[in-house]
């Protein structure tokens, strides 16, 4: 059978012939139909399809195991946020971007500890409680988390500084509270010095991400969550560099008065406090 | 308003503001449709999603100017069959692959040259004649041809060979003829030692090419083709590992007989001869 434009489609299917991995073949037939579909609704010229191709030669181009560009254009076309979305599941804290700074290995710290060395920043209480969907608490649940400074920095972008700062794993107490201090993160830009930067300035896109904290929380037998918290009454909470945002994930940061209890007792004297609780579901 | 995984895919949309490029916008928006639509239909998980994403930035790590690693994953995938597919003209020759050993500055040679030195293979007279889609023969038609030798092998290919070597620019003569002896090429095997590789080995396919003669043919006012041409009767013209074949550049390589008049003037003794034609569509 000669191939044409119509069933060239079909012949590339047919030429992958393991067919046994019944997913591998669902991804790669559904990718096929949808990038042949493309280049037919478009009318694709050889010029535009060889742009595509050396945009994403020169994505790998300033990849590094640091600076994963294809990881930050998924994230600036909402494919990040559109797996988060579908994944999470039902009753369950919605999830919301890993981002490129997550370290497997944070130190483990006891609650109440402050996270944040000398950063510049306001110092913030962070507390909440992990339950399942039930409502029942889940003690021993592990919050690990991440965090830029009161600049916009994370301490692993800067030569010289303690990558380990502003990064914690915390386990939950007997009623699957969490707390500690750090202070409050600053707004920051995603990196637009290379080809995912060129694309945002084509499309007259800002890099701006509105400023978060950055958790994954899991326990024995649930299934664990990436997410992030943000602040609300905060700048790009609308209009986010890379759609992390979602309502259920804005937390309210409020003053702590004089002489009030906390509740809690943590190394540092916090100026504001932010109670977040995260729910799981089962695994 | 909150964005959901239906709604979604407007809001990345509307991220992107300079809606001027009306081409830009319409080639986003439909990617954006369609990478979009893969996640959901998929139920895409996090770690299938950063497979594929590890899978670009490998084939990133790979490249280099002379091995475009996305390029033959577009080759691979049916895409730049596809492309060379719809951006055929009515009545022209159909156009194909590309392929990755292209060099613009091809040596210029005298009809009747052998652009072969003393490479392995039978040796063939390729003859024709470049004509419009109305019959006209294009005299000043330029030829351009590019090819492996008879063990599959391009010269650009192997340290110390001369690139430039099965290589040349023919002008036709004043009826459009072209006509000139190189070595009959063989299959070969397109690059999988890389992500591709991998892909194609995941897949159980193969990765060779039917044996073939690279042309880009053009003329003054004419729109210039890009194709390839390939032997009745020799393997893989079923199932050539990029797409490249279609019936219509299929020619038949025929033995000359003892004594047999060539009509034309050739630097060598050809043992066969392949007679194929180029029809060029207006620009």
């Amino acid at each position: 059978m000669e191939i044409n434009q119509y069933n060239l489609t079909d012949a590339v299917k047919d030429s992958f012939k393991a067919k046994d991995d019944a997913r591998f073949t669902l991804l790669l037939e559904t990718m096929l139909d949808h990038l042949h579909d493309f280049v037919r609704e478009t009318s694709l010229t050889h010029e535009e399809w060889m742009g595509i191709l050396n945009f994403l030669y020169d994505c790998g181009k300033i990849s590094t195991p640091e600076r994963h560009e294809f990881i930050l254009l998924s994230d600036v076309l909402g494919l990040s946020a559109l797996v988060d979305m579908i994944n999470t599941r039902g009753g369950a804290t919605e999830g919301s971007n890993l981002g490129p700074f997550y370290l497997d290995n944070a130190p483990v710290k006891a609650l109440g500890a402050h996270i944040a060395d000398d950063r510049p920043g306001a110092t913030v209480l962070c507390m909440g409680q992990v339950r399942d969907t039930l409502g029942h608490p889940l003690p021993g649940a592990v919050v690990d988390t991440w965090q830029a400074d009161g600049a916009g920095t994370y301490p692993i972008q800067e030569e010289g500084q303690d990558k380990y700062d502003l990064r914690a794993k915390f386990t939950c107490d007997d009623e699957g509270r969490y707390f500690y201090t750090t202070v409050l993160p600053m707004p920051y830009t995603v990196p637009y010095d290379g080809p995912v930067g060129k694309l945002l300035r084509a499309g007259d896109r800002h890099a701006w991400r509105a400023a978060h904290l950055h958790y994954i929380v899991g326990a024995p037998r649930m299934r664990p969550i990436t997410t992030e918290v943000f602040f609300a009454n905060t700048d790009y909470l609308d209009n986010d560099a890379v759609f992390g945002v979602r309502d259920s994930l804005i937390g309210k940061v409020v003053r702590i008065k004089r002489g009030e209890e906390l509740g809690v007792e943590v190394e540092k004297q916090p100026d504001a406090k932010l109670a977040f609780d995260f729910v799981l579901a089962p695994a």
